[in-house]
Parts: C-alpha cells; structure tokens; sequence
C-alpha cells in the first residue's frame, strides 16, 4: 500500500446508541493533470499511487499513444498534481494525435463522441484463448485478497490481468477506469503481454472498459458486478467474452461464451 | 420502472456444475447529447429515463442554468439520443454561460478543471437543519426499498431527497452523478425546495457530489459507502454534513456532526 493512496480523519461513529469520535482512513483523490510535452491533454480525478502507469494507460487507451518505445521520459510532480511525458517526434505531431473533441471514454458521462460511429472501426479480437471456469473462481479469490485499500478505505475499484495462473499486474483507484489503465500502463511500460490474458475489474463493465481491453487486446472481461447494455453489445462486436456477477460458484456469461470451458 | 431502462438479453450461467441459457435484464447505458438552443453542451452516458431531469440537473449543477425559470422548452428526441433545452435570452448570452473549458464534474477524471481554485469560490451552507439518527436509519431502509432497477438489474447507482419524513424525489442512472442530477432537476422543474433536505446516493461520495448538493443548497449528504478524502474536505469547507457507511445500525460521520443528533 502507498501512504499516499490513504488519508486519516477524525470521525464520529455513531452504533446503536453509542457516539464515539475516532481516527479512521479513507481513499485519496486527487486531480492529476496530464501533458505530453508542453500540451495539457486533460486532468483525472484518481488515488496517487502508480501515476505513471495511469497515465501511460489512460493514453493508450484513448488511442493517443500507440506504444512504449516513443516515450522518452515520465516526469511527476507530485506537489502540482501533474505528469508530464515526453515523447519522440515534433511537437506538431503530437498536437494532431490529441483529439480537439475531449474523446475522454471515461466514467464521466461528458463526452463529445457519437459512441455507435467510434465503435464500427474498432475491429474485432481474433484470440482462441479460452479458460476453465474454475480458474476464474480460484483467480476471482486472489482478486479480491489483493485489494488491500479497498479493506482499509471501502472507497475503491480494483483491476488486475490473470495469466491463467495468478493475478500478474494488480492496481487500485477510485475510479474503475483509472484502475484498469493502471494495468494497462504498467504492461506497457514493463513490455508485459495482455494478449491472451483476462482483464478482471470490481465494478461495473460499461462500454468504455471494452474500449480499453479491446485497446489492450484483453479477449476475457470478468467482473464480479453487472454490467451494462452497451457494455454487451460492444463485447459481443469485439469478439470479447464478458463475464459478470462472478460471485462464489456462479458467474453469467454475456458474451462469447465459448471461451469458459 | 421505465422500460427504457431495462434490456432483455440472453446469458448463459454457470451455477456448480450446471450451465444453462437464460434470458437476464440488464441496465441500459445511453449517450446523450444536451444542446441548448443549437449549442452543444456535452454527452452524458446515462441510463435514458427521466432524461428532462437529468438535462436540467446536469446544467444547473455545472452552474450553466441558474434556475427553471429561463427554460422555454425541453424536447427529447430519443431516437437520436439528444434532448434540447430552448431558454429565454438571446443565444450569445448562452454561449456565454457554457464553459469553454469542459468543467464537467462528472465522475469522470477527464475535466480540465483546478479544483482548490474551484470550491474556495463557492461559498458556505448556513443552514440550522438537523436529524435525528433513527430517522436516517428509517429512511435508508425506504431507498434502498425504492431501488426497482437495482433490484433488477443490479448494475446502477440512486439518489433522493429526503425532506426529514420521506424519499420525495428518486432516481436511478448507471452514474451516481447522474442519478443525483436526475433528483436536483426534478426539484428544479416541479419548485420543489432542495434547501433543509438531506440527499441520499447509493454510490460513493467524491467532491463533484458535494458540488451538486451545495448548488441545490442540500446540508446533508448521506451514502451506505464510502467517501473520498477531497468529499470530506469539501463538505468541511461548504458546511455540509457528510455521513457515510449508514447501514444497520450504524454510520460514520465525517463532517459537521452536530447536524445529526
């Protein structure tokens, strides 16, 4: 755990009819303001811990870079709440690599994208990979084990990459997208394969999460919380097996269900 | 229950060592684009019920609609998933209103906004309002008893507004920020009073929540989960009273107890 992922406050706790002030812990957000160069390209609201792998995910998720070897430098400012990543090539390329219309596929609900448009020229995941269904129970323990701010804060999502044996890359953050480009990031950046692994993440799988692990070709989304509409249908384009509600013995399968044996 | 809100798809399950088809009801996840007059504001992805409310909270808690009564018009075309909002006054003052900068406080790490520089702006609640304890125990009970979608679906968040009796106003949305907006523009397009009521959320309780209750005038903010550190401190600095983890029996208080007695 990050001491800086966690803040201590007073509170006052009040059971049955006891009132008691005590010291508790709750999870961190802070704005983190990214630049490539000189050009902001927007601010996150996210727990401070693996910044670097956030913001290398969040980028590469949003299409804006293609890989890690155009990144020459990863500067944080901790104080300032800002990363700035250098990268290779001129400025002027960089600038057109960023969109004008804030694509921000984020949990936000305020994006400019028309979203049906932005899907139809994604592709399709062509992966044979497939699972036994209780390795993904086994896994789904180990998941949930290794959410540690979560026992501590009860304030946040978690995401981790299976590679049909263990839980490879782990992270946590208030936001369930944060937390699955922390993963994605820190593959980039260690040159650790996503191809043929599973993508988990605790919360629910919306459209914007199959974005990221059809960025990252993750061909098995699995959640033990619910997923959405969009979320479906953009699984079920992509080629994706989403895989929801996977709680103790039980788990639905949305999509592509071929690939849990 | 809005049908709009719900889809029908087929799943397959895996309980032990059965695995069957069946048909399942999941949450729906729309983009919805607000325009005011012909401007663009933003896309929202929300779940698309009571999307007059939400059009109208999301404007006013962004601080781009003062209140109901410049409002002419709303249209919803739901084909097309845009709703317009035709208002009093000349388009210039408008365009004026709208942020060039996307301040949209959404849940979604993606504004371009410095938040410090924000909420010192904002002002203080002075409201003597209080509750007692028992009262707020009874009135979880009635909003999580409220929840239909989340009965079905389990995939969305909830908002209401309690008036010290009852939940008043409720909605649900996939967003906890869209569920809230939903509540505030219902209280906005029917004149019902925000000020002296408490707001619930099933979600967790960042600092663009806090945002939205102060611009609704709302001294308490109270969820089953957990809050962030930058909620906390902006309910400190607002005057607002944040509780937290309300379940059986218990909560936690982080700020501004006095008001619960």
């Amino acid at each position: 755990m990050n001491r800086r992922s966690v803040e201590k406050v007073e509170i006052t706790r009040l059971t049955g009819k006891k009132r008691v002030k005590l010291e508790d812990k709750v999870i961190r957000e802070t704005p983190l303001t990214i630049f490539i160069g000189s050009q902001e390209v927007g601010t996150l609201l996210c727990t401070p811990c693996k910044v670097d792998y956030l913001a290398v995910g969040f980028l590469f998720t949003q299409g804006i870079l293609q890989n890690a070897e155009t990144i020459k430098d990863i500067y944080f400012h901790p104080e300032r709440n800002f990363i700035q990543i250098q990268l290779d090539g001129s400025q002027e390329k960089l600038r057109s690599a960023i969109p004008s219309k804030n694509l921000f596929l984020s949990s936000c609900g305020a994006c400019s994208s028309y979203l049906p448009e932005y899907w139809q020229n994604l592709g399709k995941i062509n992966s044979p990979f497939t699972m036994k269904k209780d390795t993904l129970f086994e896994a789904m323990k180990d998941f949930e084990e290794k959410s540690n701010l979560f026992k501590i804060t009860g304030g946040n999502h978690s995401s981790g990459l299976f590679d049909r044996e263990k839980i490879e890359v782990f992270a946590e953050d208030i936001g369930r997208h944060n937390a699955v480009d922390k993963v994605i990031g820190e593959c980039i950046l260690k040159k650790i394969k996503t191809k043929d692994k599973a993508l988990f993440l605790s919360g629910r799988v919306s459209w914007e999460i199959l974005v990221k692990a059809f960025r990252a070709l993750i061909p098995v989304v699995i959640s033990p919380s619910a997923p959405t509409n969009l979320g479906i249908h953009l699984a079920d384009t992509l080629n994706v097996t989403l895989v929801g509600f996977l709680r103790k013995e039980r788990m639905n399968i949305y999509t592509h269900p071929w690939r849990i044996v």
